[in-house]
């Protein structure tokens, strides 16, 4: 199966071709992450142009992952979270339709980057598999039994960075306090590390972006709040795997997302938690990396037009 | 459909007869819920011989609850939690055959309450809920679009209570540390107090027996302790609410527990926090009590024989 796909994530925007298992080619977009969906569709239209001209046209369909609650069946941008806050009202399937003549399915970005992993990555014949991604915020998606977790309001399964790990901590950008997102993300990070005692007068306090890339940088040169930051921020991720696996029962669990870049072994700091600290006496949850990294949803294209075609 | 029933929870330990919606007898007995599964055995037995002897027999299988980590299809329990410790060795699907000539299926006791409640309880009708019990521990169960959730090695629902809500907090009696159980349920309440700053100087201290009962009562006399302890309680049970509606995505929540039979509005202030935090932008997750009570485990037995005989 040959399909297009969009994947528009939190920090990046990517446009790809995939055949069944091969990816042919992805091309990365300019994007603020913050601007209008309705003024990036010329773009990826265009993108998407090319892209099937170059590899010889017969897709069957579009896959577009997108970093939000998103109501599948409908088709529809349900709910976003600062960023590309028009999408409620842009109708991609119909865009699609007009521009491509091609049935578009519309999926959250995290869940289709672990339906991309199972289909030829880390999660390559794993029924029961959740996925994390590390970055601007933290995302979530997970499958049980075989099968895709969406629940009644396509909510299920992707909102693993909005369990509350703090009460009464950090506003969230959902609403909400102290959830794992508002408590170690990227775009959480400067406020984490300027209300952290010691800030004002230590290195972290001189950087302009202050990403976890920095943050690590000054734990590993001895800066003291920048490794109790980066201690603090782990074990809230290491809470989030732990919660994970008690919602989800998964016997492998993915990291992803930015932050994984590093490094620091954050996937080994995790895994050693959650070894301790599961409630699994069947065994210990495998931890591991993205394999297929940015290129995972993408990828995922594949199975979620796969899914669609079976269900009509 | 005619079954005979067993619950065997955190505090308390029943027997019943069920011809499908009607309940026909529910008999508890004594047990301190830290006592031997297989001393326990011969008390059910018979129990259960008199039940089926005053309801004229026809009963097709048994359905058993118990408080732990059920494995369903092998009908063994696979983990317990300082409750009848044994447990894991007991085989009662061969109690059941040698005693009865009947099929025994074994579940966890809220996944069982939560089929229960769905089956003639405040679930009827719907597809997409999720239960907890606030008692002892803290239990949980959901089911998504028509299915109960078992997950792969039978423990996705029911770990509700072991996702962390205070990094670092109290050590919980399944090892990990601040989970929501750990941080607010009764057999956590007496800790809880001796460790609260004034705790020592109050009416609190001189309570032989330190349940939410007492602590509300004392709470409602305008003890400080008391009303800090309660209000951080509800709002550990909040976030635990908020979160499960975050993982299993339900349109309906049934509280449950011997909690619950306190005069403090638990419900509305959970169903308050729920309303004003939940990333639900389909609308607001409705709220209710249990319907069944300390029954709804023992009505579970019918969906429970139904689910097992249809799999056959």
């Amino acid at each position: 199966m040959r399909v297009l796909a969009v994947d528009v994530g939190g920090s990046h925007v990517s446009c790809g071709a995939v055949d069944d298992r091969t990816l042919l080619e992805v091309v990365s977009i300019e994007s603020d992450g913050k601007g209008s969906l309705k003024n990036l569709l010329p773009v990826l239209a265009e993108t998407l142009m090319q892209l099937a001209k170059r590899h010889g046209g017969n897709f069957v369909g579009i896959g577009f992952g997108f970093c939000g609650l998103v109501d599948t069946t409908a088709g529809r941008v349900v709910s976003t979270n600062h960023k590309y806050s028009d999408a409620t009202s842009v109708d991609v399937t119909s865009w699609a339709r007009e521009q491509f003549g091609l049935p578009l399915v519309l999926e959250n970005d995290t869940r289709m980057a672990l339906l991309g992993e199972r289909h030829s990555g880390a999660a390559s014949g794993s029924d029961n598999v959740v996925m994390v991604t590390l970055g601007t915020g933290i995302g979530s998606a997970a499958i049980m039994e075989g099968t895709l977790v969406r629940g009644r309001h396509f909510q299920a399964g992707c909102l693993g960075g909005h369990f509350t790990v703090v009460l009464g901590g950090r506003r969230c950008s959902c609403g909400a306090q102290g959830c794992f997102e508002a408590e170690a993300s990227t775009y959480a990070l400067p406020e984490i590390c300027g209300t952290w005692p010691g800030f004002e007068t230590g290195p972290l306090s001189r950087e302009k972006k202050l990403d976890f890339a920095t943050l690590f940088s000054w734990a590993d040169r001895g800066d003291s709040v920048a490794t109790a930051v980066r201690d603090r921020c782990v074990g809230i991720w290491a809470a989030c795997a732990l919660s994970l696996v008690h919602a989800y029962d998964p016997e492998l669990f993915i990291l992803g997302g930015g932050v994984m870049k590093s490094s620091f072994p954050i996937l080994i700091a995790i895994q050693q938690h959650v070894d301790s600290y599961a409630w699994t006496p069947w065994g210990n949850v495998r931890f591991c990396q993205s394999q297929l990294g940015e290129t995972a949803a993408i990828v995922g294209a594949v199975p979620l037009l796969q899914i669609h075609l079976s269900q009509r």
